[in-house]
């Protein structure tokens, strides 16, 4: 099993567009950073490859302000169809959905989230899904066993960074797997150092 | 004939590493950047790729810093053996060493830069070779043809971003080629809007 962190995020660095808000979760233009996933597919390829992808997941480890700003889009069946940990200062009671999905909330940081998680997810991958400012966390931790970066072939300008406020610490990759698709290079890396 | 941006950048975006001297000319840690270029090559397999590389490049453009940090080590026998155009806020004469490289100064601005890059070129291509404050410049006024970005494989942590301040007005790239070695993926760029 594996803790990995998957995002989309363009050349330029960012995974959201400028302005966050319920009515745009992923900001001004941000939904173009997700366009890779559904360009030239049919609704079931798209879905086959959701299917395929979360199949592998035993559970998943998400920032509050990606979950409120997420619930509601992905509605009562969510694709996640495993236990969500909502890393949160909030403390809220477990939110159930249908098909196995569940959001429970952790207010003890991300240690213990990793904990609980890998709990939850036995022999299965947990994982960690953002915000930026959750993933940075991870990454300032050493606690990710793999990046999964779907970068995409786009400029946006401005927007939320992924790789911010690290410190001046390099961090070596080791090159697991790449591939090309529309508008998308998929890279697969491990932290060696 | 294409401009292009030629230039080898972390997978958090950073183009050197921070506090860029005379001693260190690429930043704390910031050699590592380069570091593919070398890794198991023999100096006849680097000299050989460099000269390919520039068999193909008729003017090289650079900003004033990359050429104060790099003359000195780039020697007597640039690499380049081409014309290099630095633009710069200061007249300077121009500087003519040996193998066909010279570094002119241009007082006027990108453009202008680019107008006698071109010119000097004739049929071949003229390089934006950086610092990460001149490719700023040309992306903004979207003068580059395509980006060669060596995407490294490592988080460096602190630095100058190569993608900085260009301001929330996306741009699509198309995917020209890529391909992959020891520590770096090699992607070309084309903007296509």
């Amino acid at each position: 099993m594996t803790t990995y962190l998957e995002i989309s995020m363009t050349l330029d660095g960012f995974v959201t567009g400028p302005n966050v808000s319920d009515q745009e979760p992923m900001g001004a233009e941000g939904e173009r950073i997700h366009d890779w996933m559904f360009a030239g597919k049919t609704d079931e390829q798209v879905q086959a490859m959701q299917d395929e992808k979360f199949a592998g997941i035993g559970a998943v480890i998400m920032g509050h302000t990606t979950f409120e700003l997420g619930e509601g889009p992905w509605g009562d069946d969510p694709a996640f169809h495993a236990p969500c940990f909502v890393v949160s200062h909030e403390a809220v009671e477990t939110i159930a959905k249908q098909g196995g999905t569940s959001y429970t909330f952790v207010t003890d940081g991300i240690e213990r989230a990793l904990e609980v998680a890998k709990a939850a997810a036995g022999d299965k991958d947990v994982q960690v899904m953002g915000g930026a400012n959750l993933a940075q966390q991870f990454l300032r931790a050493g606690l990710l066993d793999e990046l999964r970066i779907h970068l995409v072939h786009m400029l946006l300008g401005a927007g939320t960074r992924l790789f911010e406020e690290l410190g001046p610490k390099p961090v070596d990759l080791e090159l697991v797997e790449s591939s090309q698709e529309e508008g998308v290079t998929h890279l697969r890396l491990r932290p060696t150092s």
